[in-house]
């Protein structure tokens, strides 16, 4: 921490100022220039809350050093992660395609389906058995019967299975299913929640909060992490902005940002990013462009009928269509899509 | 539902939508302008999702005409809603002051603290005896413990308590101590911890959360009011904006558009509005001011030594000052504080 | 400036990244923590783009220490300032009201409105003579017959006036008729201009930018001030957020905030920082309490046929009676309103 | 307009709402629903503000139909249109490469870095004559020898210039030197400076506002429009939100959906819109994927020393990697980079 303090500080405060960081257990260095005092505070506390000195009289700054998130940080690991999932492999040279419907609806539905998606190069099927609505009234999945269908629709296909857990009552039933457990956007910083997931013996892969930060979205992951369980991927959904002509803005930076900061695999979903269809298929090339380890996207043989979010879900011709797009895209960069 | 069609549209594709929308089982009524064919879609189906129209080829613009939320409307309940809490009203003429520590953290703290605020007008104790803390390394609460002298500290100086929970596993625990359940922030949006919230029999505060529009937070409080909960009190308490001189943005007009668009009482939070604690009592006075039910402020008697947010917390005779000013403010608008 | 390393970097990249600060004229004082080695870089070099030390090989974060305003900051100027507009003090323990009408459109309007705002205790007369519309088809204001109708209007009710420059054509023009220069939002950054309002000798009340950070105002009005203007005024009027239930998010906290770090007066707008009547009077009520040194209301008595901006305009017996509650408001904090 | 009552409005409300609707110059077409009585209101008012509706007694919402915008709109003309600057066409089947130097600097610097960018395949030369800073403190730039040194770096290289045009002085000026004038994003909304831009022949690269949004920008670009400019090329370059990690968020999905609203070319600038050189490249490369018609890249053959914006200044060996990268990728949805 490097406490800046004001023009003017009386050496009387400067003394007052070095007993407090003192008495919070802080080694300090004192630097003096010719307009700024200024202060360095060296101590293992990430707990601390630094506008405690922000306050002292003479203060004028306080600069946190220390990143606050470790296992999660590139300096703890400096190649990047890569999950084997039988088979497959998320943060290696190959971007993998997760796809599948928003919500499994009835058998016919998940099987037309995953059999498209598996044909033009998906590894791993998605498809919402639990639903979080923003309204109390609409449709809200269809429960364990919705597990078992994904799951023999997965296993027909030779995929892997990933699908939002909401809460911990589900952990149990929902691994029994699963390959990779979904964490969604608003469960973010459902702190109890991370605690119960970092006991898991499965993948966790991660959502960014609507208004989280990047770097309050890697202190979430580093729950899950010290709790144990170290297979964490995150998911860029989009942020909210002040801008309304999309759902909510994909925020693609925050790619290269990830790939930088942490050594967690990142992948895109442009299906939320921007919540309409012809939209998607340009986010979804975005994404690999910069650099994603994947994609996850919403497909629907018939998507005006969908219960939920059809209007976000590509057919299946625009599907296979987006995947011969990105399969060269990927090579641009010398990476693969299968 | 109002839908508007492209200039141009064909009389084909006018009567392709209106067959969709008969689909979806919506009376469909036809107007035809010079630039533009409207058509008005009625019908009772507060889960449609519009996009599913917007995507129809020929189509404009799809604008939702009814409100999503109904029990939490003030059109489906003109006067504004009085919760009476063992005495304490909150939603009448009276300004109620929530005032107490951020965390429960010892017997002689909390004890001291209630006391102080109690003599300078407050009305309901807070404290948090489980903590969600961004890091999984800083301090998680006293748990039961909390609770415990927090429920006697407010008994013994005749304050109500209010104090959060966190998930679904602490609710009957907290029913036991607390007169009101307080939601946090980034559980707005959990929806399953929402419709369990609508089976207590206890008021519930809920936060808005950061990034939520008005009309999310509206769509959560119809959550837990058609559960069966019918005592729901909300809570401004800062939205995330570009902004970082402070923590977060208080949206202080949320006061006024809330008091238009619900019957719900509206309780101000400055504490963590702004985060820092010389701002705390301009927001608070502003609170007052803009015509909120009540305000809800952290007060500690040492708070450099506070395990959590003591930055944000006023010292006591700062709570005091505080309270002569709102007082007269309240007066000023033909409201009171105790 | 400060310059943290990451862990790990060699002693080699550490001589580069000292050799590089040398280059560019700092003095460096190295600082050797036990994870962290920190770099104080010192040095007279407000113009510094930070971000060509943070990519240098080793280095982990660049804290900029000094703020980048200077006359602009408390720590220039300890008490505030206060303006003297020919008898009208800005800054000073009067609340000053500013009102009138969004544009000048008729003598009988200007008049009529002049009058009833002066009768309530407004101290200065607002009005547009040329107004920025989003739409090029939208009125665009009378130019100067509007200054002259104004003028007259204030002279006749012992009002001062302000009125919006749009551009540097406009200010011989406006200078013979204003008070004061009223700078918007829009051309908060428009740094040519900004030079030019530094020569002139009126005062310039300086909108603070849609999306602009506290900082960046202070620097906006830094450019004025460092031109030889001493009289800037600064006047938050909203910023831009993701919630539409108003217009724009008013940031009142910006209020306290800017008293703490700038020495200037500050006003609030509230008719354009929500934007419509019904939530105006409790806006202008709150930032009164969060201590702005005036407020800027828009007044028609006809306002349902104003050619701007009537949405957001009181109408007189609305704009009495708030005068009365903030009156009251001013006083509970020891503050007065005529 | 389509003006939505409230349940339960009157029978006189509702005439009162028709009489005011039918005084502003409306036809009104009225349609009784079971909850809802809805008004579309025609007419040919682009200017009206609908607040005015929104405010009458009975009024739920007013929605408004009409698109603010027409020249701009792709109703307005159906296939793209494509801007032939001495044979660099903008908007057809190419994406075109504009490169160059954040501020030209020196004559070897300019020619040196116009020599590389043509070899790697670029079409138009970039760099700024007059920079508008944050910091009055900060190089302003080289004035009309800057512009001097542009224009004969590009003669000797066969590039076509772009430079920034700050306020309506500079005009005549550089269109002299310049082929297409550049408007920042700070200038985006200064209505006064784009009626100026709409009376000059030469092409103009309107950058997108931080905080506009894309109906606002269409707006500004409807202004230079409808003065008789039809070449206007929209720019995004990034937009303010909560994020601090980058500059600012590269709106990536403003690309397509300009494409569905608009017929003018889009460019897309990486390196203001992440502001951090080793995030350029894949922001580049995401752009071109979303379908841009262009991209601006700051290239610097000695970015440590540059006068402004080194930090986000690829060197010329990352120029020509990337080019190659994007050059694949437009290959991949059938365009083509030279």
């Amino acid at each position: 921490m490097i406490v800046v303090l004001e023009t003017g500080t009386s050496e009387k405060q400067v003394e007052e100022i070095i007993r407090v960081l003192h008495d919070h257990g802080f080694d300090v260095h004192r630097s003096t220039g010719v307009q700024h005092t200024v202060l360095g505070a060296i101590g293992v506390h990430p707990e601390f809350d630094h506008r405690q000195i922000e306050l002292l009289d003479g203060v004028s700054e306080v600069v946190r050093v220390t990143e606050p998130f470790k296992i999660a940080s590139r300096a703890f690991k400096r190649e990047g992660s890569v999950f084997d999932i039988g088979g497959v492999k998320i943060g290696g040279p190959e971007v993998i395609v997760i796809a599948g419907p928003c919500s499994v609806e009835t058998e016919e539905q998940v099987f037309t389906i995953a059999k498209h998606v598996k044909d033009s190069g998906a590894k791993i099927l998605r498809g919402g058995a639990f639903k979080p609505r923003t309204s109390p009234y609409s449709f809200q999945g269809l429960g364990e019967q919705g597990l078992k269908l994904l799951r023999a629709a997965a296993d027909e296909n030779h995929l892997k299975v990933i699908t939002e857990v909401m809460d911990k009552s589900q952990i149990d039933l929902i691994e029994k299913y699963a390959d990779i457990l979904q964490i969604g956007a608003r469960n973010m910083q459902n702190y109890t929640f991370l605690k119960d997931l970092g006991k898991s013996s499965k993948p966790v892969m991660l959502k960014r909060g609507l208004a989280a930060t990047i770097e309050e979205w890697l202190m979430s992951a580093e729950y899950i992490l010290s709790g144990g369980n170290e297979q964490v991927i995150l998911c860029e959904r989009g942020i909210r902005t002040f801008e309304t002509a999309t759902r909510n803005t994909m925020d693609i930076s925050a790619i290269p940002v990830i790939k930088k900061k942490s050594h967690l695999p990142i992948i895109a979903d442009p299906s939320h990013g921007v919540g309409i269809r012809d939209k998607v298929i340009p986010m979804a090339r975005a994404s690999v462009a910069a650099g994603a380890d994947g994609i996850m996207i919403e497909v629907h043989h018939d998507p005006g009928r969908a219960l939920s979010d059809g209007a976000q879900s590509l057919y299946p011709d625009q599907f296979t269509q987006m995947m011969k797009e990105v399969r060269l895209i990927a090579q641009a960069i010398n990476r693969s899509i299968a």
